[in-house]
């Protein structure tokens, strides 16, 4: 039962929504670095180690959007050298098989 | 049974894959015109009533990009006036569950 079945005239998506998951997905790399970070906890020097395509500054900036946008953590330990490590929030958790879906669309227009 | 699970070393999404997903996606309004002509068959006057915030020019534009990119199929009748006519081809109906989830994603940062 959805207030929207059987309509004849369209019923306007919403654009608040669209806006809100477009900000976590979109750009080249965001989408990427929440898939390669996935389930696991990430140092940033593996995150770095797997991007080599982007730059350490265009890296930092996309951690700190996503940490900024609540689907990523970050934990510093003070240790020499200094540990950084990522993890996803519970809420980047709960979106991680929406995203995973994502790749699905890439490939039933890739071939 | 997949290849990559429990590795611990990252393993790097498909670049290709992303970026052809987010050709789809990307942009404020194609996942909105997508949404919006879902399984039905709009006509242009019906799309571009239900998009008064954008311009004409831009709604064309992002028609035209949907429909080369294999996502909307274009018919035009010859009546007078014509009557253009869009449905979402077979490989945009397969990708529409997937496209309604990416509001969840929104849903889920929203609150």
């Amino acid at each position: 039962m959805t207030k929207n079945d059987q309509h004849d005239l369209p019923v306007n998506p919403d654009l608040v929504l669209i806006g809100q998951a477009l900000k976590i997905i979109s750009g080249k790399w965001r989408l990427y670095i929440i898939l390669l970070v996935g389930d696991e906890t990430r140092r940033y020097s593996e995150l770095n180690e797997s991007l080599p395509a982007i730059s350490e500054k265009v890296l930092a900036g996309e951690l700190k959007a996503l940490v900024a946008l609540g689907v990523l953590d970050r934990k510093v330990y003070a240790e020499i050298p200094p540990r950084v490590e990522y993890t996803l929030t519970s809420k980047g958790r709960l979106t991680l098989p929406i995203l995973k879906q994502i790749l699905e669309i890439g490939r039933i227009f890739n071939y």
